[in-house]
């Protein structure tokens, strides 16, 4: 219970359905005198919103998010900012035919059972519609780490499917529907994509978020630290079923004498720890990647369960995303930036009597 | 600052250096009945305690915790219980060298940066030693878990360097010094680890855990997840660089038609998701993996800079594990423990009103 | 920063100022299976609202309350509750000869200091308009209170300004604009009110708050308990300036002898206590006053400073009520219910293993 | 559950009962670089001490506060700070005659039904011994505040039954065991005391606490106002059952033109608030109030109840303070301190863009 609140300083409050009325949240903890508007917000939310292109669900929304309050005359005045996106492309007719049977690999099974009830339309609370309030909160903490702080965060495809990226070109990210940032992968990712769609299937993902500008300092040891904050945040996002901080699993392969990154008076020469170093960053570039499970819902048939108990058999109609991978991009990129944002104002709450600001090292932006 | 304490519901909070006087925490949140004493918590202890192979350091610590309150003729009262396990064989002058170098792939760097001033005797709070008190609290939660709900948790080595475990037979897990649950690879692990010391060099490990008995519908959405929190736990230990629920990485060239795990009236008939769909337990057992990185301290001479900025060489003698890995996998288990308490009192808080206790089908526990 | 949640178990977290767009809010925690609708909670809304007597502000709001999510087919769900009540009647030019100096006894200048910039637009979120949000959320918790746990809560004016209320008959409360439970001083009221209406000045007031059905064991020592969260709670709310359980600051001149209730067979023989005993509820009614200041805003003319320190004069035009301790009832109990529906939640998580349910003795109701 | 830790930035996590081992507690944000030794803390450590006059309990106990951890080199690290106070003089046997029945006025039986089992032994957790670690934590926060913020804490008695304290010279307070700071009433009270402990009885008292060199901004409202918060840690303390801001409860009959304190170039003119407008501090003095009831252990003979029900007679030996407010004195202190550390705190997280740090007006410390 109470589970729909992220970060402690910085604190971001959510609620809405798939096909509720409204999804809206409470951001509280902006310091005040920061120039926003909802112009701001609706950058990021147009890169998550559905219907963009046609690897994505058919339903059409424009996401408009609200500022309803904690801005005054175009300035946040430190007191909680109320954000609401309305729905408004319910058809919730589309899943009438799922409300007494578990579709695979969804949490109806779960809700179901945790809570007895469940809004069974389009999944209700469960559905990834929920993570539009935490692209346009995250758009706050965003705009906020760009401008005191210097840090910017960008997101990318990196893997899908069988097809690795090799190139990362941050200005090629944003050009196309897949967020890769590799021109040369983009007619095979296309070419996948129409074949997987036509057989119904669908496909995981791998993607990446990288911070730049970071300082050292972030992270509260022993629990609190950077690192675990960012897997929460990471593996919180619907379909992530790994996280990986830099090296990730490689280091289950690698020795001592090949991993640690060498300190010079010029920087860091690598950046295997990502970023992180005793759960604290080290000012290098922070590097974070997922994986992300397949869609569940598919028109390939398949069998399963009534709320009963009986076996039926069922084929998820309505309107999904083939690879949920390819729009988490922006949805990660909100929620690192809550979570560099909320560690941000832990550290500066610190101000150690004895605190040297100035690293002895450059940070040195090796990826 | 302040993040020296896990869990919302069942609370540990926790202090201590490496060379300090004691390490030691405080639990808020045991119900009331149960019988507890010492011995409880000190076999797992004991599982993680240094000097018990020539695989770990040489240091020696009995780790002897004692229980300061909150046990009253045997059974614990409600009210908080305080741990303390007072430090041994500290030999501080070994690390004297190094008080004006930062070792790398160490925290030395971060603490001294975050901080301004550190405690470098072992590394201080960045020191693994402080998870004695963590593999302490999480008896606690073990015991409970087991008596009350069923629950219980086991945790073992699945990959070393390039030896992975094919078989996972937990009879065989404690017999031997690598926590290795598949006896044909005990010898490979011996020789490998034999020569890794003569090299003077360390390796990363894949270690795994699995809690078996689960009920259905532990995980608070959206935030609060099962698996979110599940992952701020073994990323926050230290080394881990990785964490996977279920197939992990491997979703990303999975398709959907293959990851989803179908229902039928006799449970489900796979395991793809770890137990875990939308943030909440599924009744199946829980999979958990994590990448570790190699020790960082080793005695192949490196460079690094010292507090000034200069360039100096370094050689970290000392006594250290060649795989920190290993001795990791009753912390992953304490980890485990402590989300799993925390979420099992969080769901006993709901009650639903119309909430059947029974699932619709019995947990199938297919791994 | 980030204080604009209230519980831990049954959290409230709201935002909106007086003359913003809308003030609204999530209530995250509430159990699933609760019938529940707007109509539940506009009822105290209503009992809340300005522009009903003449001894209110001339203001006019509908004080709408929306339900935006967390309710499916009548009934909550286990998710969080997103609550929107829109602003109207705003009048924003009433307070632009405000905008830069300081009202005294209001939060004008120390919102000026803490933020460097405010909303002064009707006090902006110092405004008590803020509580009606509150009222809203309570009225969740009070409807699962009184049918889950039997318990009820009433609030009532104790005095205002000079006059003592000496019976209190709940059924009176409700039937007159003073919230005043003894029907003999309706008349002195009405007649105080209006001479004070007329002199252009403001009263403080004592309201109380009894809650009657109450189970024995709530609150959660050392720290979180119940006697102190309902301090923080009262306190929070605007203009109280003390707070009392049971017998208040009576017991300064008490003797041990006259104040410790005793326990028979039958139950308590007094309670003096308030219901309240190590800061765990007794099984008493809950017993709790406070005080609130007159309104700040009187047409009295004053002097204060402007933002840059300039001495000038101050009349508070706008409307404001004469007596603001009025309208704070039904606001403590929204409070009182939110403290209560977190401890609620809190002791059920415990379920202890010996834990019997049942107390030795019935739970004596004496007030 | 898990009630035992206090404050949000600057966290207190405490254990311990009353005939233990120890006490003990976990102190987390404590910022890096402050010197800090034992001896800091053991001042008011002494204070709060049993055994010191004939007019508190004869139980002996140093009270010897150990620093476990957080501490390198005599200054603070950042991380967290084991504090440590051992039992000595338990004499358990004093109360194995009320292991059976409840004490009136104790918390004997709300323990025993919250819990179902119960450490009798001294009251166990509930006892005000636990108080003392409360106090070792205080001073840490004391010793920061005042030197970096330059904020100081005095409390003193205002009242004692009948007696009431005219006038506060806060250099009398720690020169008679009374906290007293007006002379003229030490003979009173010794003549009140020396006749209450013939009769057996005991008496409820009245203490204040004043915070000087308070800056202006502290508080995060709407919930976690700085008064709010003051409220739930002074009605924590053992035996409060009333806490006043400022005028408290004198605000009831007050009118708006005498109450609001007004603003001028030179400071406000008065202090009425007691130092918190709108959950805020004003940079005036802070004051707080409490009511302390009167010790519940009395050798007055009573009536009361076993745990089985059957009603029984009472005369609580053993020892205790016939006025429990004189030792809350230091108690508050600590307590007030806490609050104002965690506020201090989480106003530097802030650092408002366009924040002025400089109040428009001298701090006008008008008490």
């Amino acid at each position: 219970m109470a589970g729909n609140s992220f970060g402690k300083y910085f604190t971001v409050s959510t609620f809405g359905e798939s096909h509720g009325i409204a999804l809206g949240g409470v951001v509280d903890g902006c310091p005040p005198g920061l120039e926003l508007s909802e112009q701001d917000l609706q950058v990021d939310l147009d890169r998550r919103k559905p219907g963009t292109s046609r690897y994505t669900t058919a339903r059409r929304e424009d996401d408009e998010v609200q500022i309803l309050s904690g801005v005054f005359e175009g300035k946040t005045t430190g007191t909680s900012i109320g954000l609401l996106i309305k729905n408004k492309d319910q058809r919730s007719q589309d899943y009438s035919n799922i409300s007494d049977r578990f579709r695979p690999g969804h949490a109806d099974y779960t809700y179901q059972q945790k809570y007895g009830i469940r809004d069974y339309r389009g999944g209700g609370r469960s559905s990834a519609r929920e993570t539009a309030i935490r692209v346009a909160a995250g758009g706050i903490a965003k705009k906020y780490l760009k401008q005191v702080f210097g840090i910017e965060i960008k997101g990318f495809l990196s893997q899908l499917g069988p097809i690795k990226i090799d190139q990362v070109d941050h200005s090629i990210t944003n050009t196309n529907p897949f967020f890769c940032p590799d021109e040369s992968k983009l007619e095979a990712l296309d070419e996948y994509m129409r074949d997987l769609k036509k057989s119904g299937d669908s496909i995981g993902a791998k993607i990446s978020v990288v911070a730049t500008g970071m300082p050292v300092g972030l992270g509260e040891p022993v629990f609190d630290r950077l690192d675990a904050d960012i897997a929460s945040a990471m593996m919180g996002i619907n379909a992530v079923k790994g996280v990986e901080v830099g090296d990730g699993f490689d280091v289950v392969e690698q020795k001592g004498s090949e991993h640690r990154d060498t300190l010079t008076p010029q920087g860091f020469t690598s950046n295997h720890s990502g970023g992180v170093l005793g759960g604290i960053s080290t000012g290098q570039d922070l590097l974070v990647h997922m994986a992300l499970k397949p869609t569940s819902s598919i028109s390939v048939p398949g069998t399963t369960i009534t709320k009963q108990g009986e076996p039926t058999d069922i084929v998820t109609k309505g309107r999904h995303d083939p690879c949920v991978g390819i729009r988490a991009v922006p949805i990660a990129e909100a929620m690192l930036a809550l979570v560099l944002m909320d560690h941000c104002l832990r550290h500066r709450a610190q101000n150690a009597l004895v605190h040297s600001e100035t690293p002895v090292i450059p940070a040195a932006a090796k990826s």
